[in-house]
């Protein structure tokens, strides 16, 4: 018997794919990164399911990549030494919502809209929003943010508990329900961010939030991006209800017009949404951040109230990375993802606009301005190498001004295949400390093969 | 030349001390747990010198202590097996203050109190408050909560960046002065609440926050633990701008009034502090508060603007451990620290009350109810070995029923050497991951060792 035929006795022959079209679906994520196919595609409906198929591939030592929806840019779930992929497609249920704990406990396979969708008749919501319809099992395993960071924090925060499978296909329960823990080492944080590479997530148990009664849209236009990023540091200064505080720079807003046809001023622009329970203070903090604006000089600022007109009015921002994409040309996006202090930030986006300029690149600058971090998206070709080294080239210039600003080269999209010889190179001898987990947890080193954590010296 | 010779050669002589007073002040911590002497204590005066003497205890297989203020309640710092013990004192430095990025880099050394005294004229303060003047470094070894956990988090929630001195005299830094990271593994989150047993910090980056510009107090008093119980969960779930959250039932009430000469009312009562930037915000939050209470038939609804009259407001919580001991004629507090889904605190309240009657056991109870964590305080002299017994019975009983709730048997005071066993049975097999998280990262168990972790299979 073949390990192929151990698996398929495990999910039976509907759960394991060799079809040609399956693994070429796996074998790329959403970014430029070149794909590579995973041997078998598997589909497990349980945790147990999951261990036996640990236990398979330990006994064979075949490499093994969880995957959820895909969404990943840094190449978290592409196979680089094929292996089996085990997606979650068939683990997406809940597995009880617990409002009077405000707790949900879900299978790694649901996405954050099914599960917000699941989560509203109870007037809760799960926060972390990263932009695509990612799986909970994926945005745990990336430590995900985006654009309610801000406010509630990435996924690390708000996984308070969760089911291994171990690379021997042991199963660990960590954490649980309650609120607070000082029970033992705190291993829930270390499998969030560990990209599959220490262990197989099968079940999370999320915190989750009352919904807020109002929310309010706000955009404020500005003459240069600095003017931009210093309102924006100023409105968190003053400590106003922030869900969501992104900015735009023109390149970027140019690109919305052009796809969408919209007229929107091509200047750096700043999204706001406010959230609270009491309408007077969100107007105190509304004019806090008109006042503000107003101070850098914005040209316009407009406040919408309406759900639909608050939709329109971030209409721009929710499309800006895939406009991108189609005004350049490109067909798969380049995007970097440095984070710096807080104090960094106005300057940091001026660098990025100038280093694009400078290399004579098409790409657009945006950022989750109240947290420091902050995006370059390019729309490459990457078949065509000379896209793929300007991207490169620009990557590594703001990685490297980041770190001079004593910032990171990731803030929310992790490491993955993408950036390891620049966390090698940030975290210089303190990255063997990577090394002795990674061999403690999967001393074969067969969960996730090549991510994450910088090639052994 | 022994290996005290060689520590007097990195910390000279003043560094270093074999007396017996320094010794014995060393063998304790605030708790009831059995002392036990090191044979030396160093204190070092830079992280170049704690890697020293790391490398010393490796070289000649000594354990280590990490000490600050010695206000740990289950053991921590308590040297099992002798050995050297690392005292904090001339490491309490502010390294840098950087506002703009409302971060603060700090030797671990520094008590919260000096910290917040350094970062007053900012505008700013540290909000993790566990009670005691505790060191940073200590704080966050125990991963610290306390009353305004319940909206800023615990000390994980806060720690940036660390160095950390291996067990074999390494120097690491990880994380460092942004907001969001998702570079590698986790690993401050680790260290964190690792209780010495990982690593040795010797530098700490927090985040910080501005402080609001206005605050409240109010108390109300229940007719019983369950109201009172119940009220906090439903001010919790109407997302009210609640600082702290804080429950003592009538017993408690009862000691300080006997202690301080005080004559608040022995009933159950609540302790609330609301703060924001916004005057109608907070009033409405307080109504809010009140009308629950009145639902739940608060027959007493105080509120205190003035910063004096705040302060005598809850002096009451403030002076409750210290009281309770007193009016206990116990020389020692021997405290429990279970925490349990939201939901179930109501009735884990009665129950821990009902233990107490059952046994016929003086003790207090009291919580961090926002959060689901709650105390019985007992006052025991520990050399009575039928008090020890009786107290380890309440403990046991409140943690078997924690359990039964999906709780855990430490919310905020961490494992030490008081809960080791309790550990094992919380995480079943899963407590094997422990150890293989130690033998990485301290092979020779040098690292206050018996502590954190579950004794080997």
């Amino acid at each position: 018997m073949t390990w192929i035929d151990e698996l398929i006795e495990i999910v039976g022959p509907d759960g394991l794919s060799t079809g040609e079209s399956v693994k070429a679906q796996h074998a790329r994520d959403f970014s430029y990164h070149h794909g590579h196919q995973p041997d078998v595609v598997v589909f497990p409906t349980n945790a147990r399911q999951v261990s036996r198929i640990m236990q398979v591939a330990y006994r064979y030592q075949i490499p093994v990549i969880a995957y959820g929806q895909g969404t990943g840019v840094e190449g978290h779930t592409i196979p680089l030494q094929s292996g089996i992929t085990i997606d979650f497609a068939n683990m997406n249920r809940v597995v009880a919502v617990r409002p009077e704990d405000f707790v949900v406990q879900v299978e790694p396979g649901i996405t954050r809209q099914a599960l917000n969708k699941i989560l509203g008749p109870y007037g809760l919501f799960f926060p972390v929003d990263p932009g695509a319809d990612a799986s909970l099992g994926g945005m745990a395993s990336t430590n995900a943010a985006g654009t309610e960071a801000l406010r509630y924090g990435a996924m690390r925060q708000h996984v308070l508990g969760l089911e291994v499978v171990l690379a021997d296909g042991r199963v660990m329960r960590l954490g649980g329900p309650t609120m607070k823990s000082s029970a033992g080492y705190q291993l829930t944080s270390l499998f969030v961010g560990a990209e599959g590479t220490l262990g197989i997530l099968t079940e999370l148990t999320l915190k989750v939030y009352a919904i807020p009664q109002l929310t309010v849209a706000a955009r404020a236009v500005f003459n240069t991006i600095e003017d931009a990023g210093e309102a924006a540091t100023e409105m968190i200064m003053h400590g106003v209800a922030a869900n969501r505080l992104e900015l735009m720079d023109e390149q970027t807003i140019h690109s919305v017009n052009v796809v969408e046809g919209t007229e929107f001023p091509e200047q750096p622009t700043l999204f706001l949404e406010l959230a609270g329970n009491h309408h007077n203070a969100l107007l105190e903090d509304l004019e806090t951040c008109r006042s503000v604006a107003s101070d850098h000089g914005t040209s316009d600022w407009t406040v919408e109230w309406d759900a639909d007109r608050r939709q329109a009015l971030w209409h721009a921002r929710h499309k800006a990375a895939l406009d991108i994409l189609a005004a350049s040309g490109g067909s798969h996006p380049f995007t970097t993802d440095t984070a710096v202090p807080l104090s960094a930030l106005p300057r940091a986006l001026r660098h990025a606009r100038e280093t694009l300029n400078r290399m004579g690149i098409q790409g657009a600058v945006l950022g989750h301005v109240g947290d420091g971090n902050y995006h370059i998206v390019m729309g490459i070709n990457p078949e065509d190498p000379h896209q793929l080294d300007q991207a490169r080239a620009v990557n590594e210039a703001v990685i490297r001004y980041a770190w001079e600003q004593g910032g990171t080269c990731t803030g929310e999209h992790g490491i993955g295949m993408g950036k390891t010889r620049f966390l090698r190179e940030e975290r210089g001898e303190s990255s063997a400390l990577y090394w002795l987990i990674k061999d403690a947890l999967d001393p074969h080193n067969l969960l996730n093969p090549g991510k994450t954590i910088p090639l052994r010296d």
